[in-house]
C-alpha cells in the first residue's frame, strides 16, 4: 500500500559498513519525522528479511531478527523487481563490495530504484557496466550516489561534481587515497627521518587493523587503482578498468607466488633493503616517499604509486591513516582545493552512504 | 504562462561575483536543456530588468542590457510578491552583501521562493533574523543554501551540514577564514623566519588586490566573526551576533580614529613593533602566530584573533591566500576533516553559488 510522504530503504549487506549504516538510519528517523524512511528489505549473504506489502521492518534489533530469517536472499533480478514493484519511492543501499550486487545497477536504476552504495566495483569495473549505469540512470532519472567508494565520508566525489558541473576546468587529482598506505609510509618515512624497517611497519599496521586480512590486497595498489579509476571517469576519461594504467605493487615479484598472507608476510623482511633503497633516495634530495595516485587531465595519464615530495608538502605532512584529495583546477590555480582526513573506518564510511541517501531522498520526496 | 520543466532564476547584483555568477549560468543552461534555467529578473542598485510575463531575459549580453533599462529596481517586498505570483519555481540569486536584501529573505522564503547567495548577511546578523529564516523555510518548503557564505566555493557548509544531518557531533571548528588575513601572515610570519614589517604586508597585500579597498574592514576581524557566526549557528550555537564573543581586532586603539583607510595605511608603520612582539614571542617558542577563528561546541566558546602554531601544522603550513577549515567530530577522532583552499575571488565565489542553485534545482523540479 502506498503512504504518503515515505521512501522506502532496501540494504543488502550487514557488514561493518552496513552495521554503521542502520545505527546512523535509527537515529535519523528518530529525528526526521518526514519524509519517512522505511526498511523495506534487508539481506545478508545468506539471509533476507523483507515483507510482501513493503510493510516496515524496525531497524532496531534488525541485526537479530535478519540472522533469525528463514529467508534465503532472493536472486538480485528478484529482488530489483520486487522493489521496482514498490508502491513508493525506493533507495537500494548496496553495503557490500560485491561485484555480483554492482552488476545489478543498471537493470535496479532503469527501473527506477534509486543506489546508494560505498561499493567501489561498479564505477570502477568494466567500462561497459560503468556506461550502462549511466544510460540507465539517464533514461529512468534514478539516482546514484557513491561518495563513500573514494575517500569514505571526505567530501571528494560531490567536491568533483560541484566543480565540474559549475564548469570548471580540472587539470589535474592528486593524493593518498589510501588509509593502509598513508599510514605505512607515514611510520616508514616520517618527515622527521626517523622510521622502522618495511616489513616490520606492515605488520604493525596489520596488527593495528589498518591492513585488510590480507595486506597484500592493500599493496597491491588495485584498491587506489579502483578510486583513481572512479575519479578520472568522473572527469571524462575513458579509463577501461583499474589495470589500463600504470600501477605499482608494493609486492616484491619474488613473493608474489606466496599461498597466503601468512607466508608473505614471513618473507618480507628479506626484501626490507628495497624499500630502504628508494626511501633514501628520496632522502639524498631531502624528501620522503609516499603512496599516491594521481590523474593528469590534459595528457589523460593515470598512474598509482611511490613518489617523493618536500616534507613541507600537504601530502608528505599527512597524519596517521588519513587520506588526502588535492584538485588543481582552472580557477583554483596554482593552489588546489585539498579535503583531508580518515579516508576508511566503518562510521565515516557509513556517513557518506548517509549523506547520499538523504541527497536523494531530498530529490525524490 | 507556466512553462514545463522550467525554473525561473532571478539575479540581485553585478558586482564581481554577479558578473561571474551570469557567465557560469550562461556556459550551465547551454549544457543542460532540462530542466530549464530562464533567467527572469535582474538588477544592480539602479537598474532592474524584469519581463511582467516572465518571459526570458537572454544571459549574453545581460549586463549591456541591464545598464540600457530604464527600469530602476522596485523595491524588495515588489520584487519578492513579482517572483512568488511566477507561474513556476523561482530561484533568488542575492549576489549582493547587502542587509538590506537579506532582511527579505523571510518574506521570500515564507511566499516558497527559493534562495541561493554568497551574501553573509542574513544568516551573521541579527539571531531573530536566522530564527525568522528558518522558521519562513521550514513552513513553506522554499530551500536556502549559502556555501559561499564561507570559504567561498569551498565545501565547507555542504560538509557542516553533512557531519550534523548523519548524526556526527561537532565538537571544534578551526580555521584560517579570510584570504586577507592568511595572505598576510602567511608573508609576515612565514614558517622559514623570514617575512616583511607588519605594515609594509599590509601595503602589500591591498596593492595585490587582497584586501578590501579600505584594510581596515579585514583587520577588524568582523568579516572572520561573521563566518563564525554563520557555523556556530549551524552546529546550535544561539550566537545572537557576530560581536557577542571575543573578536581581536588588529587595528590599535590609536587609529581607530583615523578618517581614511589611507591615513590608517600612513600612520600604521608607527606600530610595527606591536605585531613584531607577536611574533617574537612565538618564535620564542618555535612556533608561527597566525589570525584563526574557533569554535568550542562543548564550552559554548567562539573566539576569533591571533593564535601560535607549530610550523608543521595544517594551520601555519598554508600557502598565498587560502583558507583552512577543520573540522573535529566524534567520527573524525583526533584527525580533523580539513578543507583547504582559496577562499575568495569572483570565480571560486560564483562557483559556491552556481553548485547550490544546482542542487535546489534538484530538488525543485
Amino acid at each position: 500500500m502506498s503512504a504518503p510522504n515515505r521512501v522506502l530503504i532496501a540494504v543488502i549487506g550487514v557488514g561493518g559498513v552496513g552495521k554503521c549504516f542502520l545505527s546512523q538510519l535509527r537515529l535519523l528517523a528518530a529525528r526526521r519525522p518526514s519524509p519517512k524512511l522505511s526498511l523495506c528489505y534487508i539481506s545478508s549473504s545468506r539471509k533476507a528479511l523483507y515483507n510482501d506489502d513493503y510493510s516496515e521492518i524496525a531497524v532496531e534489533g534488525v541485526i537479530e531478527a535478519l540472522a533469525a530469517s528463514r529467508k534465503a536472499p532472493p536472486s538480485l533480478p528478484e529482488v530489483v523487481e520486487y522493489l521496482a514493484a514498490a508502491p513508493d519511492k525506493v533507495i537500494l543501499v548496496d553495503n557490500t563490495s560485491s561485484q555480483h550486487v554492482a552488476d545489478a545497477y543498471p537493470l535496479a536504476l532503469g527501473l527506477g530504484v534509486n543506489i546508494v552504495t560505498p561499493n567501489k566495483k561498479a564505477f570502477s569495473g568494466p567500462y561497459e557496466l560503468w556506461q550502462d549505469i549511466l544510460a540507465a540512470s539517464t533514461a529512468s532519472g534514478a539516482k546514484f550516489y557513491h561518495e563513500s567508494s573514494v575517500g569514505a565520508g571526505l567530501p571528494v566525489i560531490s567536491t568533483l561534481r560541484d566543480l565540474i558541473d559549475t564548469g570548471d576546468k580540472v587539470t589535474k587529482i592528486e593524493g593518498v587515497f589510501s588509509g593502509t598506505m598513508s599510514f605505512l609510509f607515514n611510520s616508514f618515512a616520517p618527515t622527521d627521518g626517523q622510521g622502522g624497517a618495511w616489513s616490520a611497519e606492515v605488520i604493525k599496521a596489520k596488527a593495528l587493523g589498518y591492513t585488510e586480512p590480507d595486506p597484500r590486497d592493500d599493496l597491491n595498489g588495485l584498491d587506489v587503482a579502483r578510486k583513481l579509476t572512479i575519479l578520472a571517469r568522473l572527469v571524462g576519461l575513458p579509463i577501461q578498468s583499474p589495470t589500463s594504467f600504470p600501477v605499482q605493487s608494493l609486492i616484491p615479484k619474488e613473493l608474489e607466488s606466496c599461498q597466503s598472507g601468512d607466508e608473505f608476510l614471513e618473507k618480507l623482511a628479506a626484501f626490507d633493503s628495497q624499500m630502504e633503497v628508494t626511501k633514501s633516495a628520496a632522502e639524498m634530495e631531502g624528501k620522503v616517499v609516499r603512496f599516491v595516485g594521481s590523474i593528469d587531465v590534459g595528457t589523460k595519464q593515470v598512474k598509482v604509486g611511490l613518489d617523493m615530495f618536500e616534507p613541507s608538502h600537504p601530502i608528505a605532512a599527512l597524519k596517521g591513516s588519513d587520506n588526502i584529495i588535492s584538485f588543481y583546477t582552472e580557477r583554483y590555480g596554482s593552489n588546489p582545493l585539498i579535503v583531508q582526513g580518515a579516508g576508511a573506518g566503518g562510521e565515516v564510511t557509513a556517513m557518506g552512504v548517509t549523506a547520499d541517501m538523504l541527497k536523494v531522498v531530498a530529490q525524490i520526496s
